[in-house]
């Protein structure tokens, strides 16, 4: 460990006021960005807004990493959870030249700084915090709560990486932080890298105080320690003071995680160890105004946001806010045409060591190799004839994916993140080659459990979601798989991600980062056996609301078609892919290449479930999703036996976004494709996996939309029968004829007796189900044949 | 403390033996209830599901909770947070003899047992795990992670309950579970109950090992010490030894909350005690079959579900069953006609006593009083001409949840609920009167903090939202205020509170609970300086998917209209009541009497900003939300202004549950008041507050919809001016211009010049909100004047 002389740490305070000055400036100055001049109104920007509270500190860590990176050049990249900081974080990485390497408008001068304060916060300009516009984020800090998971899932296989994670007073209190802490549970130091987390604490939100800001620091210590770290305190207001302190722990911290990977790369893993962690205490909107009107600011509440206001009308707050920035010694700092002074620039590391420009934190490095997914035909069923055989369709995609990770076990590239279901969820064929991963003690019962796994069961599906969108942002390849009903529990974490990916588009430096697969099983129609609360197939609607250009929803029918989606998805970038099949056994409809070519075009006739051949149907019966289409079939069955001149036509949807107009979606069939399929003014009975009424959120813009009659999931659910469910929601096979003979006109005459028909046949079937279902093998069976 | 003798112990093994035999006989029997005779294949469910993994462990400290609560008066509610251990709870309720009151056909005798048994995850039976018919629950382990923030919402004001929360290693990993550990933290032990967490340790979920349940006694005991707790452990697995210590640290636990109790209700409030927690180890389903077919299963996750499967086929198997049902001796628990022995049944609590019939857990007791609500009108805006003046309509709120705070001080049944926004959404005015609750350390700065607040400010929406949900499960009232994009967190919490409700309505004896009143503020449309991050209406699409006798959305457009909704909001009972409103100054519309009457319809026609007086229109502009309904009433200002000929329609809908069909929700119009307000087949130019496709899908089954062209989010957004996000979502005034004149027929041919001066300004206001909207004050303030 180097002993850091006075020296270097007065040329770091210097480079840490060069951040604060940068910081002020963008929340304050529009002009005189130097200082040139005595500051006047019309150099104060007319709105003023950002975040000072929390930025001295966040650069106060940044320039600390900076030395150790140079001492030791450690590959390391800065995860700012109060990301509201963000003028600190964008200060820093024009320091070391990354921003204008970017931004070459925001340049290395005095118009550069110009521009750069301008942007700020500014319409047209950048946001107020941490985003995708900043170098070196990998998405923290717009909504709280993910620093930790996302920090864990960056380093996750990647032995060589660093991230430094810090945690604000308000993001430590939300549930995902919370729940983040023991992500330290499944690292391995001899294959992951290793996190350092940096609880900054200043005892306040925007306006009351925090629950960790007011502990003793003997509660904290327990607290991490209890969680698995190893606690280091700094805390302190006194800036030459507090440098030394900080550098030598952040020296003991670095020491302690190499000594750990070191030993357990050459020896083995042997034990978890107590990883480092630092709690750095210091005052909010530390070297900021002490006192503004007599009132006390810094140190307090009113330091979170600007803590000088009207600078423009007062001009005692002009000087105050004068006084402040020349606190920092401009001159100091930059020359006169606004270059950064050669010994401060030499502070900062070179090329991709500078943390805003490590590749890892813009989608993993150029060298990292694509994703090797074997052949998705080679795990085909063999289906000669439809729906003549029942099979677990998921089955077969943990086979591919068990074949994805031998494949790629040399690359380490390919994690699965789940609840703990795994088995349950049909995909176990992945333990043949693969162990779900924990570093505790381990038991001689426990099944495939080892700290070099690569399956990673947690019951939270914040951090299954939170570890897999770090590994994707730093360029590797996963899929988080989970009951249906729960994935709400993360969805606002997708919505997150889903506009991540959408700003990143706009940016042509960030590299494109595998898609986030998220497979939802044990879906609404088939949790019959656990209740209401367990059904729910609420994601589809939020998928619906992103953009086009980042969000697809799936609906595969069977085995090979969820083969030939996941083969797509895994090897796609860029969308949050979302994939819903049951994990039940189920009818088989088509063969691998019948597959391929449906999931292709995203929609198709079935035709060998139709009876329309050469003239216009008398009625479309659409479908999309597992049990909708089992439905479907069995219904458009019963008429053709019952009815047969009733033309009816079998449309499966299996690409949800086929159906938007193509102006709304990049997949939205043509309006002529869409009448090829669904005909121009035929009634269509729709059967959907999802909520009944989002199908007309979709369809609007398309020809004759009120003659889609839809039936999906209308929130009625009990502990009951898959069959009853399907009845429930009016959606069994009787309900669909029913529909469909309501509705077709040219058969109409014929019908009343049909109806009347399944109105019996719904009836009986309902009495079964209301009271002794279990009896009653063919309904509990679902026994469908041709 | 009481000294605990040898016979009540075995009593109460005897008593614990007989939930665990109803709990296996749940599982497995649908015959032979009481094994008078030797257990045949024909007694055996044909589908084996629950979990009795957890089971046996539920029902040991329900036993105990008995003992304590006979021995100290105290009134006690039990929250399984491993819900899935439903039948030891059914169990329990059953030998107290409150199953049989609610549902008498499941009476106590051998008839009952029968149903009791055979109802248990059944088709038209009960839920495996916890849920709404299990009496005594408030809402726990269906999703998984709320059992801690229900109990503390449940205890507080509730001065004398005691909440036992029992936390399961699974939900013990979750996110909001972990985040709620620090819920004692604003426990003030003078004026609330308390909650004992029972962290139940059994070392594994379905599958895999638990991150707590491998943990070293010392690491749990740092963690749970660091939350603020005192710890005590209790583990093994011998029976009798288990229930000595367990009654023992029971009674510590039990006489140390008193302590602080009375303490703190002597003496005042002084300090945060360290409330005792307790962690209780014992095997996986403890008292199980040891092993089956040569494989451990006590002790691992085979125990988690169905410990001994294929029951009725395997003849093994059946012995196992049989012998490990007769290890409880039924015939030392009931006499032979199925009632509990009495020695038995005197070890259970009387009447209200009773966990399972704690009104606490049903509503709230009787004599709980309704919420004290003073006249809104009291707190109106003078609005004598629409669209005049402009303030922050949220403030109204503030002012009138004042007087609600007041008129209930000594009632103690109203909290506000708020991730520290309460003064940045304009509700400060109740700090007039309340405070924000702290139990930890004060400093002279803080503003307004107290440990006996009733504003409630913590930067999680999960423990705002559960700490409400236990609040008004319990039969008390409040608001849950949080910015709009955010509320998506604890979306899935709002399912599930949904779910709950609906499946309450079922059951006559569940009494009705105050609604549930999210109140959205910090909207997208005015998150322009903080990004895209911060800007998303999605909580509306999930709400809009819930069942209509649970779900309400409101979308109130000024001050006034905002007081009428939220008067409705705080006296109904049983619903989600969404309310979205900006908290930025925005011009008002409406007197209160005015806008009373506009929200009991739902919706009306704004014949002021309209010309269409005694003739049908040309086009209807209808608005949903603040700023939609600006942009409309803009739009019809200057249709109005440049093309008199044209006749304008303005409706504004405030109740976006009107525009359902009634039959799909109770507020739904008739579609003969639907036709009223937007005629049968004008054009309908829609700008509405959400994701913009939702109204397609409210619509469907009205007449004409093809006419309907809504306007509204489409997920575009970035750092900006209010202005800019209308633009970029084309809901501008001038976009529903451009709309309005493309649609209306009549005044096509006049209208190409005015759709071209309508296209100039756009793109004259759009160069301005690319470049520098901020020197362009009458862009950025959005003035309209008439």
């Amino acid at each position: 460990m180097s002993v850091i002389d006075q020296r270097q740490l007065e040329l770091m305070d210097r480079y840490w006021n060069a951040a604060n000055y940068l910081t002020v400036g963008q929340i304050y100055l529009q002009d005189n960005v130097l200082l040139k001049e005595p500051l006047r109104p019309e150099h104060i920007k007319p709105r003023l807004l950002g975040h000072w509270g929390t930025s001295p500190g966040l650069s106060f860590i940044y320039v600390h990493m900076n030395r150790l990176i140079q001492e030791n050049n450690v590959s390391a990249i800065y995860l700012a959870g109060p990301g509201h900081g963000g003028p600190a974080l964008v200060a820093s990485a024009y320091l070391e030249g990354t921003y204008s390497e970017i931004y070459p408008e925001v340049s290395e001068d005095e118009k550069g700084l110009h521009r750069l304060f301008r942007q700020f916060s500014t319409p047209g300009g950048i946001p107020s915090h941490v985003s995708v516009p900043t170098p070196g984020s990998i998405h923290e800090g717009g909504e709280l709560g993910y620093v930790l998971s996302h920090a864990f899932g960056a380093i996750m296989d990647n032995p060589d990486l660093l991230a430094v994670a810090v945690i604000g007073d308000g993001e430590a209190e939300t549930a995902p932080l919370e729940g983040a802490w023991k992500s330290v549970k499944f690292i391995n130091p001899a294959r992951d890298g290793a996190v350092l987390p940096i609880l900054h604490l200043n005892g306040y939100k925007i306006a009351g105080p925090t629950v960790l800001g007011r502990e003793e620091d003997d509660q904290i210590r327990k607290l991490l320690e209890g969680h698995g770290y190893e606690v280091f305190f700094v805390e302190g207001d006194d800036p030459m003071t507090m440098h030394k302190a900080f550098a030598e722990v952040l020296d003991t911290c670095y020491g302690k995680i190499r000594e750990y990977q070191i030993d357990a790369r050459t020896n083995g893993f042997s034990k978890a160890p107590f990883w480092p962690a630092i709690v750095l205490r210091t005052p909010k909107g530390w070297t900021g105004p002490g006192e503004v009107d007599g009132t006390q600011v810094i140190g307090t509440f009113r330091a979170h946001q600007v803590p000088v206001s009207e600078v423009k009308q007062n001009a005692s707050h002009l000087r105050i806010l004068e006084q402040w920035l020349r606190s920092y010694k401009p001159e100091e700092i930059f020359d006169e045409n606004g270059h950064l002074k050669p010994e401060l620039a030499a502070l900062a590391p070179q090329g991709e060591l500078r943390m805003s420009a490590n590749p890892a934190a813009n989608g993993g490095s150029a060298d990292l190799p694509a994703l090797d997914v074997p052949e998705f035909r080679d795990y085909a069923l063999a289906v000669t004839k439809p729906g003549t055989e029942r099979y677990e369709s998921t089955r077969q995609l943990g086979k591919f994916m068990r074949d994805i990770f031998t494949r790629n076990a040399k690359n380490k590239n390919f994690r699965l993140f789940c609840p703990d279901e795994t088995n349950s969820n049909r995909l176990g064929n992945v333990f043949e080659v693969e162990n779900r991963c924990s570093t505790g003690k381990l038991l001689s019962v426990d099944d495939h459990v080892t700290p070099d796994g690569r399956v990673l069961e947690v019951l939270s599906e914040h951090l299954c979601q939170g570890w897999l969108e770090g590994y994707l942002l730093t360029g590797r390849n996963g899929l988080f798989a989970t009951y249906e009903a729960f994935a709400m529990v993360s969805a606002s974490m997708t919505v997150q991600h889903a506009k991540w990916l959408q700003e990143s588009l706009h940016l042509s430096w960030r590299k494109p980062i595998p898609s986030l697969n998220i497979l939802l099983t044990s879906t609404c129609w088939r949790n019959d056996h656990n209740g209401f609360s367990h059904q729910g197939p609420g994601l589809i609607d939020i998928v619906l609301s992103k953009k086009g250009n980042v969000a697809r929803i799936y609906l595969p029918p069977d085995a090979n078609s969820l083969l030939s989606i996941s083969d797509h998805c895994f090897r796609s970038h860029n969308y949050v892919n979302l994939i819903v099949i049951d994990k039940q056994p189920q009818l088989q409809w088509m063969s691998i290449e019948e597959a391929f070519e449906h999931c292709n075009r995203g929609l198709s006739i079935w035709k060998w479930a139709s009876n329309d051949d050469q003239v216009e149907p008398d009625v479309v019966l659409a479908c999309a999703g597992d049990v909708p289409t089992l439905e479907t079939v069995a219904a458009a069955w019963w008429l053709r036996q019952h009815l047969p001149e009733l033309k009816v036509r079998v449309v499966n949807v299996v690409d949800l976004m086929t159906l938007y107009p193509p102006a709304y979606h990049p997949h939205g069939l043509s309006n002529e494709a869409f009448v090829e399929n669904f005909t121009e003014d035929k009634p269509v009975v729709f059967a959907f996996h999802g909520y009944q009424r989002a199908i007309h959120e979709l369809i609007h813009g398309r020809p004759n939309t009120h003659r889609f009659h839809v039936r999906g999931f209308v929130e009625e659910g009990t502990t009951t029968t898959p069959f009853d469910m399907v009845v429930r929601n009016g959606m069994s096979r009787y309900h669909l004829c029913i529909e469909a003979l309501k509705h077709a006109k040219r058969v109409r005459n014929l019908t009343p007796g049909l109806i009347a028909e399944c109105e019996d046949l719904l009836v009986k079937h309902e009495s079964y189900v209301r009271t002794n279902l279990e009896d009653m093998p063919e309904v509990r069976d679902w026994v469908w044949t041709d």
